[in-house]
């Protein structure tokens, strides 16, 4: 089961006039843990003071929450509320939003696309996992609309953008700022897309990197999982070996199947066991230089692409920057998104399902 | 007198043994706004509740202040808290940070001198103001000691930055996400020091920004000078004229003349008033792509430099990347910051004291 016993990700849901809380899910509906646990840290409309706790009390919780669900149905039945009597809200308040840049695919196939003269990818590349602040106030939740951003697109060109893209990425959701190893400090994963206009972005990004052509919106998925929750492997081999501060803490490879819909039909199937750079070489890299990190804070892990032409996480490389352009079975051809289109993006990690993250194009204002 | 009733500049302030609340100060002391007007939005530790409430009840927050502290003063007295008796704090919780780049002299230096074989401005520069998010969780308040970032220096290379550096600059406080109007959303300024390690930068920030070079800390003033306190002049004139979006709504220029302070002796005054672009195109330009805003938000101007080799607001600059060191008054040099470095960056604007932001640079760990 998908959403069972060993699943249990946190979201924040309301029912018809009531105030938001968290909740976990299980199989088709959501406990209502303010009600089934008796604590009041989850009758509040984000998951930021209870991740505040810290790691203890997240894994208490979780194996209270086990135990009750699987040993007192009467009590947790009375809480479980059915998925289609509630709104999903988003789940928690972001502190900070790191973009990171983790996929040697993805890296390269950019690469090839804007610099063909040159190495694909830049010095820096395997020496640390490259990332930016992007906009966390912009951060939202699957199933809200994207209006189609307008921007400038070249000098003296303004207008909508003709290249709105997807980037289909994982993000990491810190729950505590203290401890030393990396699960004393995030708390679970969440799905992200991280929309991109891709002309906007071209023009702006030098020298100080992507701002608008990101900033109008990132979806993330309503369910955190927590990390508690995810079978882990060993990370990909990086040459060269990195520096000590960057060694990697323990396998923190996480095997994540995604797979990216664009009107119903799936065009993609990135693969997160390839990514170079595992998470914990993330937040070590993150703090290295004494930032200070706070509940709240999410890092993803940029656009997810593999080595095949049909595991890439973006349509950007999809359409190789629009002149391949995707047929879709409906007929209809895509070099990047129309008005109208829905995207959804999904991921299981084996038996564990992580949801999903969906958004419509909607036209701009 | 700078601190006077046309000042009144906001701040967060504690007693000994007393959780903080919102001043204002008046000459060498803060008034206890909670305590004067009875208004528990000031007894919280930050203004964001205050600024939260909109532009009206700024401007009549601020003459209910200037009336009672001129025909009641047997009241205000009571509750005007000497400043050397009290802790200030970091003013406001910053939602989003966004540091701009727009000084063309700023822009031009630091071009020549890293690209001295291409124009010295990327083809963007002149037609829209360059900028991208900054670290929000690292904003601290002046009197906070900085700490000497380590990170990546280059290929394989790790340890304490050699290149740790100032940027003057001036920050907007967002104060409503509403209104159409600069100074419906904008609720005042603060002095911004953008500490800047310029090893770790240069050899992270392709493509995608700066990152940790920046992201250890940035220092602000304890006092936000409401808008309305400020004069304000023409903004500087540009060439090629704006695209409409961007084009200014008022003068919204601002003659403040910043000074520099390494070790007790001025070493350059940064003159606001030539900065290329506006506040207000900021604003525009930030939230043009549908982005929206949050009480709370922050965007600084990037570094204020102006033509003359004293007034340049980094030491790269005033050292030209370490070439041309700075002799100090009492015989040492300086190329960039030495632990116990302290750099106090001051502004007015007429007789409108800024106040200072400041810091003491100290051993990394």
């Amino acid at each position: 089961m998908s959403w069972g016993l060993d699943n249990l990700p946190y979201g924040v849901f309301s029912r018809r006039g009531q105030a938001p809380r968290v909740g976990v899910r299980y199989g088709d509906a959501v406990l209502d843990l303010a009600a089934a646990l008796h604590d009041e840290v989850f009758a509040t409309g984000s998951l930021n003071a209870f991740m505040a706790r810290g790691r203890t009390a997240w894994h208490d919780t979780r194996t209270l929450i086990q135990n009750k669900l699987s040993t007192d149905q009467s009590v947790t039945e009375a809480h479980l509320v059915p998925l289609d009597q509630v709104t999903l809200h988003l789940p928690f308040e972001v502190a900070d939003y790191v973009d990171f840049y983790c996929s040697i695919e993805h890296a390269s196939n950019l690469g090839r696309m804007f610099r063909p003269d040159e190495e694909p990818l830049k010095p820096n590349w395997r020496h640390l996992p490259v990332g930016y602040h992007g906009r966390a106030g912009t951060v939202v939740v699957s199933g809200t609309d994207v209006a189609r951003p307008s921007g400038q697109l070249g000098p003296g060109r303004f207008g909508p953008t003709a290249k709105l893209d997807i980037e289909a990425e994982l993000g990491f959701v810190v729950g505590s700022p203290d401890g030393a190893a990396f699960e004393d400090r995030v708390f679970g994963v969440t799905l992200v897309n991280d929309w991109s206009a891709r002309d906007i972005q071209a023009w702006e990004y030098v020298p100080l990197g992507p701002f608008l052509g990101k900033s109008f919106a990132t979806s993330i998925s309503p369910w955190i999982t927590p990390l508690e929750a995810l079978p882990r492997i060993k990370g990909r081999a990086q040459d060269p070996a990195p520096l000590p501060y960057l060694s990697r803490e323990a396998d923190w490879g996480l095997d994540i199947a995604l797979e990216v819909e664009l009107n119903g039909e799936i065009v993609s199937r990135p693969p997160y066991a390839t990514m170079y750079w595992t998470p914990d070489q993330m937040l070590a890299h993150m703090t290295v230089n004494g930032a200070t990190l706070r509940t709240g804070d999410l890092f993803a892990s940029g656009t997810i692409s593999g080595d095949a032409a049909d595991t890439r996480g973006s349509l950007i490389e999809l359409t190789w920057n629009g002149t391949e352009p995707l047929k879709l079975g409906n007929g209809e051809i895509r070099t990047f998104l129309e008005d109208g289109d829905v995207v959804t993006i999904r991921a299981t990690a084996g038996a564990i399902a992580l949801g999903e993250v969906s958004g419509t194009i909607t036209r701009g204002a």
